[in-house]
């Protein structure tokens, strides 16, 4: 570490008031100067959207006492751009999302707000990562996971990350007695079944709900579902250039002339 | 192919009315049977976003005359998820995206709409491609754009794709006669450096709109940006296993044990 004190910006997809990025502000904040950008609102299943057709709205807020705090009106992505681009004045050493009140393994990183604002700052060139407690209650006990925020948060300021990586890390929901350790894995291949509630509304007409059953078929024990079911948590280094390589050789083999 | 005439799910993130997916239909009909679940109203941008937080509507419509067609208030991943659980009898053979108007190549495949309904349909395990041409306008000339599609789409149905493997397909803007043919790529390493543009609104109170500039200092003769300048067409195979392997050895020489 160097002699300046690091910049550590913190976000989450839950919003600024869920009790998740207090605890992850509480884990942190030891190892350096803590920046939070948060949206305003819950933003849970956002992906890696942005907001390009409204504008934003950025307020400072005090609810973290001495704490540099903002309140963003956009999605987890848009905290972070903006954070960058209008908040901090220098990069930060470290950014960390989260703790998302419920699990982010496999490929629900795909859908989350969490790991999307994690991997934005990725993307600028920020060590960063996301973390996740497989329970989705409100009053969900974060002491564990917390434990586990710090260590890592620690280690990347430390150690670094390999370029363009960023991590996912998942905390199962059992008693610190029952914790096996941090365990470094793969993402599972699994996937929702969805299921939409189809309702009538007040004025009979039908609309959908979107609802759906996880449904892991990989049996490996190299995954982070495994590593979860297990006791432990799971380190999931995650990268975002998305080109499938092993796939070259048989798309070059296909003739995609046109007809003139 | 089968006897049985080929299903084809048609979705975009410009909306169901935009001309990229009329050109898209028009550049696949005679592939097969085709069905369109689009959104209502434009979701650039929208990643890879799904709605668990408000209900969906979903509204058959005549605007394709004979094709079926169903407008939905959701995400393009929504339009994917609701077009498997409640319009489509079977599975797919076939899923395709777009055409975008104006590229989703490199870094823009996180943010783009059009390629998350195109992973949505690849992680139900239907074939799956996005096609995007590189021109904003509303009247872009689809004419190259749509003779690349169908060949794609033919040449995806004839040989199928590698498991857990979609198509990201971008189009340049440019006349067919100096078009010089589709080539496999990976995805160039490069990324947005975002400008918020910061203004009042009518109540003196400060807002900020997402613009930015794209920045590739990717040097690469196999990559999406270079194809795209080179008269290509660019073709990178997508993966949404975004583990990285790689990264692996580095994290397990970490001491992640916390503090009792």
């Amino acid at each position: 570490m160097s002699e300046k004190k690091p910049l550590i910006l913190v976000s989450n997809d839950d919003g600024i008031t869920a009790p998740g990025i207090r605890n992850l502000v509480d884990a942190v904040k030891h190892l350096g100067e803590v920046v939070i950008v948060a949206p305003d609102s819950p933003q849970s299943a956002m992906g890696h959207a942005v907001t390009i057709s409204k504008p934003l709205r950025l307020y400072q807020t005090d609810i973290y006492g001495d704490i540099i705090a903002y309140q963003c009106s956009g999605t987890p992505a848009d905290c972070v751009k903006l954070a960058v681009d209008k908040v901090l004045h220098r990069k930060p050493d470290l950014m960390v999302s989260g703790i998302n009140h419920g699990s982010n393994s496999s490929i629900n990183v795909l859908y989350s707000g969490t790991m999307s604002a994690a991997m934005e700052a990725s993307i600028e060139g920020i060590p960063a990562v996301g973390f996740s407690l497989c329970d989705f209650a409100y009053d969900a006990d974060f002491s564990l996971a917390k434990k586990i925020a710090a260590r890592v948060a620690e280690n990347i300021l430390e150690f670094g990350l390999p370029t363009a990586t960023l991590l996912n890390v998942n905390i199962p929901k059992i008693a610190e007695n029952e914790f096996k350790g941090v365990r470094i894995c793969r993402q599972a291949v699994a996937k929702w079944k969805e299921e939409f509630d189809e309702r009538l509304d007040p004025n009979g007409r039908k609309y959908f709900w979107l609802t759906g059953k996880f449904i892991n078929n990989d049996t490996g024990e190299d995954t982070d579902e495994w590593a979860l079911a297990n006791n432990y948590a799971s380190m999931v280094p995650v990268m975002f250039d998305l080109t499938a390589h092993h796939a070259m050789p048989r798309l070059n083999s296909w003739d995609n002339s046109i007809k003139k």
